[in-house]
């Protein structure tokens, strides 16, 4: 499988996720700013890591990619909602995010809060909306809510983030550092990963693979995304001061652990065949810029092209 | 039923749902300092308005209290988030809450952002509880999500709040004022009734008394709460520049109008017997001391008692 195509992959289960967010959050004519504010946000060039994660994993058990696409897209739009929120200035006060103004930049703070809210709000309407009732079972839809607003509360990102948000005033330690990932950035890769498999009925033990596979990547990719952040010179100072890996353990130190977790996350998936192969590409063009930290070279593929992917939350 | 008491019914329904709400987010010694934040929101006074209309309009069917709480208790949970989130600078900027300062005053911009956040979504982990699932047919579960998520989003309070922003910098006529109103405040103690009518199993022709019961009184709270704020010296200098009833037509014709409002609403529930006197008492202790404006002398109940109740968002 070394043929397999990510970028295709990428570019197919983008548009389909694409397609999903506009029918729920369509371009209208009369809507107002905090509707504008919220597609602003929402398609700004993101790169649907989460969504194709599930959409990946869900795929590997056979699960049907249309009962899966309205979870995929409220998947989406929380982690967008989150990104709104944490560019405030009372978060990570950032002006720019992928070389635009950030939400608040554009439309001013008052609509950005309420924008991000609205988002974290349509997700849960889009994950009841009465048509998926047809092709999927009332108690699963449930249990995949239960799941995916764990992940996204206290017990998970909102919780992360105000562990992170504590730390800058402290000093951290690995473990303290670790806890937050799991949480702040962690949470919602994993959810994404286990939602695929439920729906795709992944027996007991393939599961547990999944599980590992997901909270190892998840951690991975925020490690990988903290020592991009060291050679980007558009972090800002509060971003400097934040608990991460490469300030806790050093640069070389981090990159070790990176690449040691994508070695591991890779091994879950060991048992699984050609299948798995979107699973494994993701991991590797995500963390791999961040271990080698160079630009990439690789034959079959112009390293712009998953570069798309590479660790930014 | 003139001697049906308020009190005394407002007293019981909120320890059924304070219960329900320590239950879903109790005191932990271990718990950080975001989940203090979300708590001191949550338990700061409030009327439990909401989830007691819930309540309310659920009873009137029969419906059974406990199979509602989780539903109230969300609700009562998207409330505090709002108010949590309106008080921030980037909103009204309130430095004080029922006379304690608000959550950003108390915890910090960051904490009061993201325990809103988390306070939004844990509402929604709330309702989709596996034990829920054992007392209330899943199907219905994911219909009052629907509703619930409805009435919080871009159609409902969130974009009414955006609304209202943006009509602080212009001029608004009644009919911007409206729909502001209907959105922002109107939308969740609509959405507060017809959940309890929905559970309650409410023929349609009841139904739609309820929903206009509902439509009515939220209209009529948002004004008595203006007609409030306008002789209360505490609102700050944001809060003068919205756009609201009073401002735009005068304190005499709101107070007229929220009267009208008040004997429509009551008119909805004519049909009622006794069973809807909770529903009536409610709307009379909320709108009546605004339309009166003066301290209510009532032979049976002291003035203090019921005064907990009135519009105060």
């Amino acid at each position: 499988m070394r043929d397999f195509d990510l970028h295709k992959y990428r570019k197919e289960r983008s548009t389909l996720i694409d397609r999903a967010l506009e029918r729920y959050l369509g371009a209208s004519p009369q809507a107002g700013t905090i509707h504008k504010a919220m597609r602003y946000g929402l398609f700004s060039g993101g790169k649907r890591l989460r969504p194709i994660l599930m959409l990946a994993s869900g795929e590997l058990f056979g699960a049907n990619v249309k009962m899966l696409l309205p979870f995929a897209a409220a998947m989406e739009m929380i982690h967008s909602y989150s990104m709104i929120h944490d560019d405030l200035p009372a978060l990570d006060d950032d002006d720019f995010r992928r070389g635009r103004p950030t939400v608040h930049k554009a439309f001013g703070e008052g609509i950005a809060l309420l924008a991000g809210d609205a988002l974290l709000t349509e997700a849960f309407h889009v994950m009841t909306e009465p048509d998926l009732a047809r092709s999927v079972d009332s108690k699963l839809t449930l249990k995949l809510i239960h799941e995916i607003s764990r992940a996204a509360g206290i017990g998970g990102m909102a919780g992360g983030q105000a562990a992170d948000l504590e730390a800058e005033e402290g000093e951290a330690d690995i473990a303290t550092v670790e806890y937050i990932h799991v949480r702040k950035t962690g949470a919602l890769i994993l959810a994404s990963v286990r939602v695929g498999a439920i729906v795709g009925g992944a027996p007991a033990k393939e599961f547990r693979r999944l599980n590992r596979y997901g909270e190892l990547f998840g951690l991975a990719f925020q490690i990988a995304d903290d020592i991009m952040d060291m050679t980007d010179h558009s972090a800002n100072g509060r971003e400097m001061k934040k608990a991460t890996y490469p300030a806790v353990v050093g640069i070389t130190a981090a990159k070790g652990r990176a690449g040691e977790l994508l070695r591991q996350c890779l091994k879950e998936l060991e048992a699984f065949d050609k299948q798995a192969e979107p699973l494994r590409a993701i991991a590797r063009a995500v963390i791999e810029p961040a271990v080698e930290n160079q630009p990439r070279t690789r034959k079959r593929s112009a390293p712009s092209k998953n570069d798309e992917l590479k660790a930014d939350r």
